[in-house]
């Protein structure tokens, strides 16, 4: 079949590989990248699902308006004032998790052959969503304070680029969090390059002990000319249900009517049913709750990951302890004689029962093959310890 | 902002005047392309999401597969069974409704320039979305027995089209049915070019007395070669609730291979919650009652709307009674000096309180501006009657 040629810019046996490391049964797993289910508040979620059936069965069951529910849009404008973001309900569009507002900002935004700018490393269905939209990807380098906002603006100078990517806040894979005072150069770079920055901020509220530095979008009302210039990208995935699918996006009025143009032709509306149940459960005022849960469950468990770490692979393996999020990524250093190639270093701890991804695919360009990345957000510290001994016996 | 290329293939400001239309208070609308929401199964679907929190929280709540829930799989392949349609659980994936598999087949299958054959009319929503993708849409008549194959085989070997995109059940918003006959002839223009054909299949189970013939996908094992050139596009939207946004797609395992990659980057997902309620509302065996009560409600609004326009606008429209689905389809004939152009009728029916669709939109090419769309789905007969009225005044 004559397949559209957009498909050639995407390479997928990358994922294939990371899926296929799941498979084996047994497994001690730091693979994944979501969050842990067995912390859902699923007596919360039963309880707003009944709520919203009971209230408002119409709706809830209904098609809805492309943009949102409004109520949703009411309690994640609420939601957003707690972190400094100031915003009206219509001032933000409801997505079908924020993979959904990614893909409809490479639509609205990307020609082939556009330059974007993204971190490396950074998220990997970012690379391939962009890709199919034909943007030539070009990667910003991240140390342990985010992006390095000097490489940032010559690459921006060089490629003239349609829009940087960045995840400024516990990063994926990269765990960083973009300092305060880059976060200003960040901003202050888009007006002076008038280039759109999408913020995409999935684990922002995970914070393990004080709160990050304020995002993009809520530091824009500090540099003039920067809030157009900014598409914030939210998610409830990590922190109530990914199964919800309910992301959304807050961005310049004309940039985000033509995303709600595209949203009517990609799936029409985001689940109402998902919609009504994240509205009253945010509305029923169990978040703070659940997040204190979860941060306190995952600040434990990077911790004690990190130690472990430390202790097994020595000075074989460099890491930035997170602040926040669900990962430790971390390079080989081939210290002591031992490898230093991540893929191979997977294989081998496959044989002994622990998986965890390379980093290699989460570079859009000069990957570094010594990088890999751990989650620690799904298992618990028992097997986080053993499954981190089995990789020092890998090593 | 510098917005993509591909945005200029589309013509928002027709669909923001239908939704115009929409807005005025009291207004009787015929203008929805929606079910009846004072017809949703509630309690069924109350039952199924609270079984779903109950037996399943974990799945439901967390990501998933993004070819879909595999429980919900195996009852949409038994839900297809009962219509003729033979196929394993992993031989459909799951989309975030049948509009998103629109969207994954034209990033798929369509590269700018390419030819695309359409219904005229179709859904206005295909010809945005196969546009968005840079399609070259060419349209196909359509009368009261479906598209015309005749037309259809010329248009073909004129266009050498990507695909062929048909509805060709209770069309929207031609309300017209491909005849048996018809449904063999495309079958084997399929195979005898060499061309996908994609049936969209959201008002199959909707009819009113028989069941209209088997479709293209159950039909195509009695033409050789056909099945691979089949893409289906199944939905709960008209017969369970729009707001689940679950729908489903048969095509053959290359291109689903490709639509599940190309999803993994549109939402990563089909919300779970919502795919665990329907698996579970389907596994508790309501669908049945469910739809004979719909089929019931929409045949008398149906027959009552036909009845009234044949009475009130009497030979100034001509139309074709539907068999089933959610739409009238009717032509301004002209009769007795009275206006042929829909837009004007359409303007003169608000004044009179009355909202419907003129026909020009849902033309790719070549609009026939005496056309108007008129759905008898959300309105009851009292009111139905009251707004026909109001159409004869404004006639």
């Amino acid at each position: 079949m004559p397949y559209a040629a957009r498909l050639n810019n995407v390479e997928t046996s990358a994922i294939r590989e990371l899926f296929k490391l799941l498979g084996k049964p047994g497994i001690i797993s730091f693979a994944g990248g979501f969050p842990d289910a067995a912390l859902f508040d699923v007596q919360g979620m039963r309880e707003a699902v009944n709520k919203a059936l009971d209230e408002e069965p119409g709706p809830a069951l209904q098609y809805g308006a492309s943009e949102g529910y409004d109520p949703l849009r009411m309690q994640l404008a609420q939601f957003m004032a707690a972190t400094g973001i100031e915003v009206k309900h219509d001032g933000l569009i409801v997505t079908t998790g924020s993979q959904q507002a990614l893909d409809l900002i490479g639509k609205t935004m990307i020609d082939p052959g556009d330059k974007v700018i993204v971190e490396g490393p950074t998220f990997l269905a970012t690379i391939q969503c962009f890709r199919l939209y034909g943007a030539d990807l070009v990667s910003a380098p991240v140390d342990a304070d985010g992006v390095r906002v000097d490489e940032l603006e010559r690459l921006i100078e060089e490629h003239k680029p349609k829009l940087v990517y960045l995840i400024p806040t516990f990063g994926n894979p990269s765990g960083a969090t973009l300092s305060l005072a880059r976060r200003k150069r960040v901003l202050e770079l888009a007006v002076k390059h008038n280039v759109l920055v999408v913020e995409d901020n999935p684990y922002g509220d995970l914070y393990f002990g004080k709160a990050p530095p304020p995002s993009l979008l809520a530091l824009s009302s500090e540099v003039p000319g920067s809030r157009d210039l900014i598409a914030y990208c939210g998610s409830l995935s990590k922190v109530l249900s990914p199964g919800l699918r309910v992301g959304w996006m807050v961005a310049q009025p004309e940039l985000m009517a033509r995303c709600v143009m595209c949203k009517q032709f990609n799936d029409a509306a985001t689940s109402t049913l998902a919609q009504a149940t994240a509205a009253q459960y945010l509305k029923a005022g169990r978040m703070p709750q659940a997040l204190d849960k979860v941060r306190k469950v995952y600040a434990e468990r990077a911790d004690a990951m990190g130690q472990a770490l430390r202790r097994e692979l020595g000075d074989a393996v460099e890491f930035t302890a997170p602040q926040g999020g669900l990962f430790i990524w971390a390079r080989l250093t081939g210290a002591g004689g031992k490898i230093a190639d991540a893929g191979e270093f997977a294989k081998r701890a496959i044989e002994q029962g622990v998986a965890f991804v390379p980093g290699a695919p989460f570079f859009a360009k000069d990957a570094d093959k010594s990088t890999f990345r751990l989650s620690f957000a799904t298992v618990g510290i028992d097997r986080i310890l053993d499954g981190v001994a089995r990789l020092g016996k890998a090593l």
